[in-house]
């Protein structure tokens, strides 16, 4: 096949790409979007490797390792060998077993090495997001040198902005140079004279991928360096693969505040049954834990049977324990993502939401008492004989029950980190749950107390 | 006063700063941070001025607009000059207007002019984000003389890594180059010669500060040129405020989902009126939303009265359609933030959210009839004659509730886009509070439906 031949695309190849040139590669991601497997699998085969080899880097681009495993095993290796090899070990992980030993058998010795390398570390580590495609020169190079250098090797880096600079004989990490100041250094001076006088911050590759966020914006980076225990470098992590990762994680904390496993995909792909695999589960767990709301009702049956009027509220008291529990919740989970909190600072909050809790409790217990008052006395419902004394039932109760779902919402996040757990898996529901059945007991006891010797 | 006696430090000051020798400017930032407020000043008033700015520029250092107007006024003044200039003008936000001026009448005309053109964008926006230290030379130039010109003016930008070609005449912006381009450019050449082919992407000073991140995310960038209509660069973007924002996002999107009005402090820094403020109002919302459960419940108290068994699992059914129209509502904010889904989308998610929440209603119903069927059964509680009728009931109501939950919980988010509001001011109590009511309505009609003829 000449060239002339590989420039003689099928006609419905060429329509898939016309509109492909005018665009930019993230426009270029969002057009093959729309299409469906086959057309995109076609026009990314048709396209120059380089634009390819860019569009395939997106981690946008929808389907990507399945594109890949349907385009001619040649031109697969090739892409994949001029990809960054932290995205390529991600597409590599979409495929299985046959597909991945067939395009491994293409691949040059170095690129495989790379990437089945990366793909050993465990997802949304700082291992798997790294790149091994960075700069590193010997300490006592010049800075001449280590520009020259940067030169020749600068389009196979994923980044060249960060220069680490490796002890000559033992190859450990000693130091780090920014581009900024390498370009302003003279050309005869030692590189060490425009290196960062602090010691470089470094990263372990199995650290979380949420920690080595807050590592690269704590410290303003745009790279930080992966080093094994001896202090070699293994990678670097990128401030674009931190974005895409914050983005992830926002997500992720959404849903688990909404009490979804979080989803892997984008809402539309995911297919029905596996939609409803994803919120069945929490919701039966929860379902099944609000049984108990049944089982309280139960054991009060008597007192509601004497006392129907009691039973007008139970949607309103019980609902201000779960909105005041999601607010605290709310609050504590992003406290503790931030590092505003510790562990340790548990009590502290505590005696902040005990008074907070009640401070709300009473607000809303003078507007259900007005809210009483009011129907009573406009004739708009009758509560019977005793309304003043369940109007002071429903506020008391409020006070007991915004106190209650205020201090277990802010102390469930805490609980959560202690067992191990993400304190951003506490969900909006399961605290309403929580504070539900609680809220049920309480409200009947003050009823019961109140209440006693007129209603009950 | 000479050198001597400044070096000459009160030993109390001497004694705060012997530990930030040891620090990097994160380190450092964290220690002030546990400093009270004028020993916290009296530290960074005796820091060497380029330490004292570097921690300063940092936006974790709590209350750093007081400690700036806490400084003496000349030091204050040199101190802002030398930052960077959107930092300097969100710490001049947090001053009153005497202390303003003062600091004005001090600054330098350019930095002056600077920074009060930024504290004019709103903020949030990318006008209020960026920054004008940045690096502009004219199209005409050669890669030589741009690489001198960054050499020299490297220290006093915010980043060089993307440097803006403009119209040699008209100064608009033409392209964009990047650092790692320039340094592998022929010195003779053109600089156009290393441009990059796209168009720039580019940002308007008002557009909303999600929207950046958005483009700097698409688009892999390490900042964005924000332009006015006539194409002329205000200033840049750089991806490290970048982080900030979708930090400081995340945790809004967090807290406004559980209820809460945005903080903008940390946690144990909101005084208890301001946090109560920040939580009354909505959770008193709330409330008088859910007295329509009390208005509901009202309604059918003949139907309670006669019926007292319908009352217990009134937790129960009300609870679950609050919980699914949670589940949905997180996934729909996410979808529609990470621009998944366009609000012409909405009747695709309701076709999809009708079937799905349909089923969950079913399992959670299925769950429901077993538990009544066994604790009637085995004779742990008597709901009467006509138990297996009721059961029916709760089936039927959780098919309803959960399948209303799921569609009014997604479309939530949609209407909110709709009436130009975030959709991710969609709060879970909002959907519970929304779910509750039409659930009791929807409850009653089932069970006078099922149980009409006998227990009713």
């Amino acid at each position: 096949m000449n060239l002339a031949d590989d420039l003689r695309l099928p006609e419905g190849v060429a329509a898939l790409l016309a509109p492909l040139a005018e665009l930019n590669t993230a426009d270029a991601v969002e057009y093959l979007n729309t299409l469906d497997r086959e057309d995109a699998v076609a026009a990314i085969g048709a396209l120059s490797s380089a634009r390819a080899v860019k569009i395939l880097e997106q981690p946008e681009l929808h389907h990507a390792g399945e594109i890949v495993a349907l385009l001619a095993p040649e031109r697969a290796a090739e892409l994949l060998g001029l990809m960054a090899d932290d995205r390529a070990a991600d597409l590599f992980h979409e495929l299985d077993e046959t597909e991945r030993e067939q395009l491994f058998a293409r691949l040059g010795a170095e690129s495989r090495q790379a990437i089945r390398k990366l793909m050993r570390y465990a997802p949304a580590t700082a291992g798997a997001l790294m790149t091994t495609e960075f700069v590193a020169v010997p300490a006592d190079w010049t800075v001449g040198q280590t520009l020259q250098y940067v030169r020749d090797v600068e389009r196979s880096r994923e980044t060249v902005y960060a220069i680490y600079l490796l002890d000559p004989r033992q190859r450990t990490l000693q130091q780090v140079v920014t581009m900024r100041r390498l370009i302003t250094g003279d050309m005869e001076a030692p590189i060490l004279s425009v290196a960062q006088v602090n010691a470089p911050v470094t990263v372990e590759p199995n650290l979380d991928q949420e920690e080595v966020a807050r590592l690269i914006r704590r410290h303003n980076l745009l790279a930080i360096p992966v080093v094994d225990v001896q202090r070699r470098v293994l990678g670097i992590v990128t401030v674009d693969d931190i974005l895409d990762t914050l983005i992830a994680e926002s997500t992720e904390d959404v849903q688990k505040f909404g009490g979804v496993a979080a989803l892997d995909k984008p809402y539309m792909q995911i297919g029905f049954f596996e939609m409803l695999r994803k919120r069945a589960g929490w919701l039966s767990v929860l379902f099944l834990s609000e049984m108990l709301t049944a089982s309280a009702m139960q054991y009060f049956s008597d007192e509601l049977a004497k006392a129907v009027v009691l039973t007008l509220f139970i949607p309103l008291v019980m609902s201000s324990g779960g909105n005041s529990g999601s607010q605290a919740t709310s609050l504590l989970i992003r406290a503790l993502a931030l590092r505003e909190l510790r562990l340790r600072d548990w009590w502290r909050v505590a005696l902040r939401e005990l008074p907070t809790g009640a401070a709300l409790g009473a607000i809303l217990g003078v507007l259900a008492i007005v809210r009483i008052a009011v129907w009573q006395q406009a004739g708009l419902y009758d509560y019977g004989l005793h309304w003043p004394m369940l109007a002071l039932t429903i506020g008391a109760a409020l006070v007991g029950i915004v106190t209650f779902g205020s201090l277990s919402g802010s102390m469930l996040p805490f609980l959560l980190q202690r067992l191990g757990f993400d304190p951003a898996s506490a969900s909006a529901p399961f605290v309403a749950t929580l504070v539900d059945v609680t809220g049920l007991v309480i409200y009947f006891s003050i009823a019961a107390l109140i209440l006693g010797c007129t209603l009950l």
